[in-house]
């Protein structure tokens, strides 16, 4: 099976190292970063590219863009694992478009275009007989959409319910267990590189808000946008309130719900009886789903990190490879 | 798509609720209980069949076995879901082998013919065309397999362990919280249905070793069997024991574990920190794995029950469907 990938940063670069490290039968013939690019019909060298990524250098040729991988590079498959675009989805959404008019199946990491385009986007890559595949985009490593999709189909589900937001749940649980102020342990997060210099994105709830979205629209049959989601962030949080939900056995976590029935999608801090699977430790991501036939289920795993979004691509690319490329 | 259902017990009469509330698109041609049987390539009447049920009579014609059903029906996925005989697997065993060799997808629940033969009726479901699964046979309605193969594919698996028995787990639940002795707890479960009169497949971990086999066997790439499991059960745990554990923060489940490379497949007491995802309550099954890329993942759900263990049936179904037989 031969794919391009578009980004080559954290998760482009744990899907070559996957690629080198096993033997997946993959072959890489495009493949660009914010730089440059490479097309190469014969396979690209990925220890090499990986090797120039690591000296600080492009990954590729000054003059060959993202958009020339995507019209012209020989690939089944398309890996789009920029960064996340919340308000236009571009330049993803434009280079996903394109393959699919290629005829080209797509795997993506990138919330944008699932999140703002995602009917659109199924109904091209339908009219043009190839999927779109986007496990990567919600909980990292859980192939939750897989799960509930395939491994749960036939159920109806009244109920999906979780911690979306790892760097959030990072905070709360040293709030908890150390009697840190949200400030000290916005400090600490930043400094284990679990919270970016401006954390709004995270702390306010949006990243959980977007996954809510994405999880609505794509297995959910509900139309949503982002600003459809009720939503409070972690930033006004005390010591105390963690302290007085601890008096009662229980903790506070950052919950993001949706009630497809009632048109609900919400993310709130909750409280949390801590017998409760969805309360996990660091920044682990928990999911819980109910159900018509399977009752009550959760899913827990690591929710971000490189090797852990790449595990949910290649999960997505061997998918496609069983199903539609087989021997190609 | 047309099903044969053998088994008319709490599984079989779950499907067949499923079915009449859902629009599954599943014509039932062939249904058997261990005293009768209908064959009907007009579609059978289930609610019917369901009442005579319900008022203590046999499913069918008492003229009709099993094997008729298997041999003469006309169905696309023979749903076999009869009770588990860990020692022969038959009759299952045969007619899962006749349905292959009329090259007829299989879906069972049963987890004898799995433990004892998966990789010859592997084989066999291969060399007729057809394919054989199996996600009931562990973990009721968690989506384990399904998520393991496939959306995990590409990750090798280190380790896998959790709590594979609900009986187990409700006494040593109860034992805890209230300091029950095992008879106490034992007791109080099969007042609730939780055990059976004879709880010796489940407290001593034959069931929880079973379960290691099948995954072992079917997604581990191990050859194994039941003697190969290092088994210790719950019946000499002491309230004091539970004690113990309680007072540094943790508590005692009955833990399967298997680790490949070893060869490890073990299931024991084990002390367990309460703050471990698989530290589930009551009935629950919760299962661990440990992969290269994905990190650990974590799968909580009900372990049994007819309508949970219906749940897998029908998503392997639909799998079958949409992969094999749509249209038909």
């Amino acid at each position: 099976m031969r794919i391009a990938i578009l980004g080559f940063g954290s998760v482009g670069q744990g899907i070559a190292r996957a690629i080198l490290a096993k033997n997946l039968n993959i072959t890489v013939t495009g493949l660009a970063d914010s730089r440059s690019g490479v097309i190469d019909a014969g396979g690209i060298d990925l220890a090499a590219a990986l090797a120039r990524k690591g000296n600080g250098d492009p990954c590729g040729t000054p003059g060959v863009s993202p958009a020339d991988v995507v019209a012209k590079a020989d690939y089944d498959v398309l890996v789009e694992v920029t960064p996340t675009n919340v308000e236009t989805a571009e330049p993803a959404l434009g280079h996903i478009r394109g393959a699919l008019r290629r005829h080209k199946h797509v795997v993506t990491s990138n919330k944008g275009p699932i999140a703002l385009a995602y009917p659109e986007l199924r109904s091209l890559a339908e009219a043009n007989g190839v999927v779109l595949k986007y496990e990567a985009t919600v909980c990292g490593a859980i192939p939750l959409i897989h799960a509930i999709k395939e491994g749960l189909a036939g159920n109806a589900i009244s109920r999906l319910y979780g911690v979306f937001n790892g760097t959030c749940n990072y905070i709360l649980t040293r709030m908890a267990a150390e009697g840190l102020t949200y400030e000290q342990a916005l400090a600490e997060a930043r400094e284990l590189g679990y919270a970016e210099a401006d954390p709004t994105y995270d702390v306010e709830g949006i990243d959980a808000a977007i996954k809510l979205v994405i999880l609505a629209n794509t297995i959910l049959n509900m139309q949503t946008t982002l600003d459809d989601v009720e939503r409070t962030g972690i930033t006004l949080l005390t010591p105390d309130a963690l302290r007085l939900a601890e008096d009662q056995d229980c903790t506070i976590r950052l919950i993001g719900e949706i009630v497809p029935k009632a048109g609900v999608l919400r993310v709130s801090p909750r409280i949390v009886g801590k017998a409760h699977p969805l309360v996990v430790e660091g920044t682990l991501n928990a999911v819980t789903v109910e159900t018509d036939l399977a009752g009550d289920l959760t899913f827990i795993g690591k929710g971000a990190g490189s090797m852990e979004t790449a595990s949910a691509v290649i999960g997505d690319l061997l998918y496609i490879h069983d199903r539609y490329v087989q021997g190609s």
